[in-house]
């Protein structure tokens, strides 16, 4: 018996790898990749010695919760912190309407089982987050792009494609977006922008799930904390599901995150929790409520603002240096991406056993867009590898393009066609 | 806009909550309950010292990876030390078959969605545990109930009830079967029948998910390793897909644990565990790791066996001491659950608010059954309390069930008819 296909459900057969999950397994695979595929924060900026100091603590055997089963919903405390949390950034919340998720993957994979039936719609941006894609793939949603603007998601497109589709009978769910420092483009929604988009979920009688990681990752040279208020502070009527996260604020290890959702809304998220993983680490909530208490959390975000500008710095500078006007992205005033168009002629996908060989990985760019297109864009993250790797690592990602230009020229010279491009990604 | 439900998947609509979870929030609001309802392992027998030597080992921060993004898979070391630990319950494996989950109740899940299309039929036993229940219900399954003989899963009434479902054009996805002291019944399924459960699902191609949490925690007075041989290991043709957890050997508050699957199944199962949740939390994987590399697992097992035989002894001598024979059980031969016959005419559901007030809880037998069945029977954990506890745990309970009856003869001799049960659990 090896055929196994017949006994898969119908979402699983459409299930694909993540392109950028296949780029971590090359990374596992082979020696000295300088990669700014995955965006993995810089472990040495985690706060290590608090972290010791804090399990140390929580371990000493006195406290039986902190290994034990505990609440779906999550840790109470820790709820209530998020709440003041929340309060900080303007949008006021209370503990019923939270939820703790095993990081905001599953916040998305959570919002995507309660909303979407096989066959809906959900709306997202030209390109977007790939995981995001990856839970409403799951659930067997039909994903719609909308175009970007300069300053992200393009409202009147938007309203455009809504009513198209619901005029040929489409049942829409909801917008995903990312208004913050975007995974992948970097982009911030304007301020208008979001006032609009919430006009519009209340003229179309619409859900926005917001998803907003990156949020405290702004850059202080352009960039402040009014720039990145979220949809939600203004959401009067109740239609933004907000996700977020202290996987970039914290680390990524601890995988814990939360959803604000009306109340309604959230006891199905529960539910659907319950089934997922019972609960999320106990220890885990545990460590990252003290890491709130005791300020940690606080301190460590003016640090990580300047360090993640630092590299941000130091890519924009090697890559002017090395390709001069011949790429070019929108410069990135937080988080931990920059999002760049290549060369005319250049297959970002293509090229990644060309980018293996000089030592180096790169998320090409059709991964994030579901209408096929990008394949001329790639995603850098600038977030982990330390500045002198940054340079490095662009200097090979330099010589891979060149390498490529070149083999393109000889073979349009043979009268050959490209390659095939992977029938699968 | 207060109303959501048109919002929701159809998925969403069926959500119910846990009755096992919902007892955990009565105990996480009264004072002085004594819980034999979730089935808690004992916090006292966690080997705090060496978690916490652990811990301040790996966040001493010579290894970025600890609190990193990590593969879907699992820690590679992890994922060779349960190799080994496969090895050691007879069934050999390799990493390509495994996948670490967020606890057994995401390899639940994984294979319901990877699995199992809406309206598709998933065998279970009458009763079976509810976590399971609740993520095939989440995949819209229709679930149907097998009935168990004195040593499990009765293998006859299997086989004609798959029969007559495939004769009405039913598609039958799996069984599903806890094998080794089942939770809610505590029942070991005897050897013969493991093989002819592998017979039956040769000879109806059928796969089998079987679920192992309790195995390590046999009762040597009357269990011996042999016993709980797992089916996986004599699964020649590989139609087992085995699931087990460090949760009741070490600590629940990790959620770590693992599917044991046919390699292309273990690959689609990674494929939706991408979408749950990315990973299983890093430092968790490691902390486990490091707990099976230094034998303290090992070392674990027998004082967890001691510890359980003992506690069930002492719920056993109360409640004999309490009730007589006016209740009966199967004896627990391992595991954490006494599944108590109650006397006529007491509704265990129905009983719950009388236990309460007594400051006493316990689960309805009746949501571990598919078939509307099971309300004169009661789960009683005996794992978490201390003997003491227990002893005033039975004593209140005992109290409890003999006020019902008063009430239900009183209520009978003024011709009442019984209260209406809660319309939904």
């Amino acid at each position: 018996m090896t055929n196994y296909e017949r006994f898969l459900s119908r979402a699983a057969g459409q299930m694909q790898e993540s392109a950028i999950r296949r780029m971590g397994t090359v990374l596992a695979q082979k020696r000295d990749i300088i990669s700014f595929a995955p965006g993995y924060p810089a472990a040495e900026t985690f706060p290590w010695h608090e972290f010791q100091e804090i399990a140390r603590e929580l371990l000493a055997g006195n406290d039986a919760s902190v290994l034990q089963y505990g609440p779906t919903r999550g840790f109470r405390p820790l709820l209530e912190a998020i709440a003041g949390i929340m309060g900080q950034r303007g949008a006021p919340t209370a503990a019923e309407r939270l939820l703790i998720t095993t990081g905001s993957q599953q916040g998305l994979d959570l919002v995507a089982r309660v909303l979407v039936d096989p066959g809906d719609v959900v709306l997202v941006e030209l390109p977007t987050y790939t995981g995001a894609l990856t839970a409403f793939r799951n659930v067997q949603a039909q994903m719609i792009g909308v175009p970007q603007d300069a300053d992200g998601i393009d409202v009147n497109a938007l309203d455009e494609i809504h009513a198209d589709l619901v005029a040929r009978g489409r049942r829409v769910r909801f917008l995903y977006v990312v208004p913050n420092f975007q995974n992948p483009t970097g982009l911030l929604v304007g301020l208008g922008k979001r006032r609009a988009l919430l006009d519009w979920a209340a003229r179309r009688d619409m859900l926005i799930v917001e998803d907003d990681p990156y949020r405290e990752l702004f850059f202080e040279d352009s960039t402040t904390e009014a720039d990145v208020r979220p949809i939600k502070a203004d959401d009067t009527e109740a239609r933004v599901i907000y996700l977020s996260s202290f996987s970039k604020t914290l680390a990524p290890g601890f995988r814990v995150a939360w959803i604000d959702a009306p109340a309604p809304l959230a006891s199905k998220l529960e539910m659907a929790k319950q089934s997922e993983d019972l609960l999320t680490g106990s220890l885990d909530q545990r460590v990252i409520y003290e890491a709130c208490r005791r300020g940690i959390l606080q301190r460590q975000l003016p640090l990580l603002r300047r360090h993640y500008q630092q590299k941000r710095d130091v890519m924009v500078e090697a890559l002017h240096g090395a390709f001069g006007n011949d790429i070019s992205w929108p410069m990135p005033r937080g988080g931990f991406f920059l999002w760049a168009t290549m060369p005319p002629g250049i297959d970002a996908e293509r090229m990644i056993p060309r980018a293996v060989d000089h030592g180096v990985i790169y998320v090409a760019g059709d991964a994030f867009f579901v209408d096929g297109s990008g394949q001329n864009l790639v995603r850098l993250s600038f977030s982990a590898p330390a500045p002198e790797r940054i340079r490095e690592g662009v200097a090979r990602f330099a010589a891979t393009v060149r390498e490529e230009q070149q083999a393109n020229i000889t073979s349009r010279a043979a009268g050959e066609s490209a390659p095939p491009r992977p029938a699968t990604r």
